[in-house]
């Protein structure tokens, strides 16, 4: 049965399991996936797995893409960025490939990931005609047949993007955008509505997808194909009129019983994004927030997991729920390992100081301050949100001594004060 | 003539390269400086510099620190620091060296350094006293004396800890704080106090400070000595005691006809960093806000430069004027070249988000979107807040060919759908 209809009912062992993950309350949460404000992404065909709740009351949820590309096909490379996701984290992980042998591609990596993952089936159909054809030639069945073989490979959770309707891509057209459709899924379905005349399949067709989504227990990530790629764009027509039917979507989906998170931009300057954050949630009655950074500037790239980094902890701290990772060599290349390693971290980041400024999660921050004070580097490097990198660094430092930094030396002030504050009383001149 | 003395009969010339550079009027910026809204660095013993303005109505300005410490000195190394700074748009430079000939090592970054440069003459004077016998035993004429010396040298501006004083320090004596203090400067005039049981010379003997400062026109940044140096020990007492006591000198120092800034915290969570800015903007009647950081969380040691970004954007866009960069090798290491490289670009990144969101500077914005929507990687390239960074990444990526980029390859979303977009009506079935 569906998770949500169980919940229904009775507290299903997955919201169990996600409770005593996040320290709350089980009813509380049950209630929560009841009313659609949290997904927990369970696809029961998928085995070995870490269950993540998302949304309301929970902690701020990363997730990692990856995949291949036309240009660059190596699955052991896809493999370790797997190993790196969880190794350093992840909350989890998308497979976005679009090149090679895609169906294998994506069983290996279910294969190996341990978290919920999600993918985008529109890439993999929009791709194949591509090879034969041309992506306007998609086929409605060619789509559905894609999104069930997902299902039927234990994918947890797949963007759909149902909001590029005739509606929004008329409202796309009357828009002078600087950067258009910047959505990979966004832009195969506006050019076949435009090509082809007609109703995205997605939406017009929205039911069948529902009934797909109940049949295998996969959850909705309801893209937004077409978020602004660019701060000129942010926050623009076409955007809000795609989260508008987005969010209409959305109640129908829990109406039908089905988990359903919205997916958000993109490129927003951060004076804009605490009303992006609150249309959301206002529009879907508290739906799950999973936005793509946001970038806030677009003049850094090498740097756009900083960039996102920034978009990201703001984001959280006004309530998104889940940030989709950001890496170095976004708008320039495919992702190295060591770029996953690196966007996966500034998006920790982002999620972890978003949680301090909610009030959440300061004892680790309080740990490590109180391990700085004791110049307890062994405690420091295990309580570093990336170990390696802090060892690292610290060696290239070459000190010898146990105590103080290179930069301070033997001048650290921790270590003069703390002699001095002990003492009780102090008659002074 | 002291720049603001000058600045209250006509409008001098440094005011008038300022008010070019910020695209301001001139006659507003010298009625900003009058006030003391904007400080204008400008020692005149120093020559062929860029001169900044730094406060209200001019743009975020960002500032290196480099420097020597006992366990590693390079004078060539600290040249390069320079060089790095200045290529990748410092705005200011800071020599904070405490090994090695400091005298010496002062003298030739000012030489190298065409920026405004800055010092913290306590630094000097606590190690050498250390070097003979122990920082406690500094002597009241060294600190002025060494004051001197750096004017003498052409510094810009100097941090001087006036703050922390009887008064503050009783505060932090109170509280209960996990890492105590970090400022350096500051916890050398903790120790002195509390060892000497006297009052801080550079507070008990603000006026002759303000003389030298006069006499030799730098500009005053007012540190903060008393600084959280952790999430758990933000906007705590000792902080804010200090921060109403340099408010008070703040406007002694505009009496006087003495340029004044003021530096401010260093670990702050995301949600109180809005109430640091507003208190400083309030207690000082506008002084410029100098901020180290902040850093929003103390968990990523190696990644300090993404949590200080994070901070450094939300300080910019509330109103701080001035960013204090940090490295990725904070609270590990002294940081090497590359160091300095990504730490300025990370604060620089923070910086022009913060512009962007206070609506300014969107042009840089608008034009890297429109290489971007016309794959003019040329266009993109040039127009990097890091070019040699991004065309590395875009080598990375190993393509062949001009258009797409190795993430979408051949089904670059923006390429799909310019073509239909043309189109001026369309019927839908």
């Amino acid at each position: 049965m569906a998770l949500i209809d169980e919940a229904k009912h009775r507290i299903p062992p997955e919201i169990e399991e996600v409770a005593r993950a996040e320290h709350i309350d089980a009813e509380k949460l049950r209630r929560l996936v009841v009313s659609g404000k949290v997904v927990i992404p369970c696809n029961p065909i998928a085995e070995h797995r870490v269950l993540k709740g998302i949304g309301e009351s929970t902690s701020i949820k990363v997730n990692v893409n990856i995949g291949t590309s036309k240009d660059h096909v190596d699955i052991e490379e896809e493999l370790k960025k797997v190993e790196v996701a969880q190794k350093y984290g992840a909350d989890a992980l998308m497979d976005l490939s679009t090149g090679g042998d895609i169906n294998e591609i994506r069983r290996k990596i279910r294969m190996a990931c341990k978290l919920p993952m999600g993918s985008v089936p529109i890439y993999q159909v929009g791709v194949e005609c591509a090879r034969k054809s041309a992506i306007v030639n998609m086929d409605e069945d060619d789509i559905f047949n894609s999104i069930e073989a997902h299902a039927k490979d234990g994918i947890d959770f797949m963007t759909v993007h149902c909001g590029v309707t005739i509606e929004s891509v008329e409202k796309l057209r009357q828009t002078d955008r600087v950067t258009g459709v910047v959505s990979r899924g966004g832009a195969f379905l506006v050019a076949w509505i435009l090509h082809n005349k007609r109703e995205n399949p997605l939406y017009a067709n929205f039911d069948y997808l529902l009934e797909l989504a109940k049949k295998y227990e996969f959850t909705l990530s309801l893209g937004d194909g077409l978020r602004p790629g660019c701060i000129a764009d942010a926050s623009d027509a076409p955007q809000f009129q795609e989260l508008i039917i987005l969010s209409k979507l959305v109640h129908r989906a829990r109406a039908a019983g089905v988990q359903a998170m919205v997916e958000g931009p993109g490129h927003v300057p951060m004076n804009q994004i605490e009303a992006n954050i609150r249309l959301e949630k206002t529009l879907t009655d508290g739906a799950p927030f999973y936005v793509l950074g946001p970038i806030v500037t677009d003049v850094a790239p090498g740097y756009d997991h900083i960039t996102s980094a920034i978009g990201g902890a703001l984001a959280g701290y006004f309530g998104a729920d889940f940030l989709c990772y950001v890496t170095p060599s976004e708008h320039l290349a495919l992702p190295t390992i060591e770029d996953v390693r690196e966007g996966l971290i500034a998006s920790k980041i982002a999620a972890h100081a978003a949680e301090v400024a909610r009030g959440k999660g300061l004892d680790w921050d309080r740990k490590m301050s109180e391990c700085r004070y004791a110049l307890d580097w062994k405690g420091m490097f295990e309580l570093a949100i990336d170990r390696d990198k802090a060892e690292k660094y610290r060696k290239t430092g070459n000190i010898e001594e146990r105590a103080g930094c290179t930069m301070c030396g033997d001048v650290c002030a921790m270590k003069i004060v703390s002699e001095f504050l002990k003492k009780p009383k102090i008659d002074y001149c």
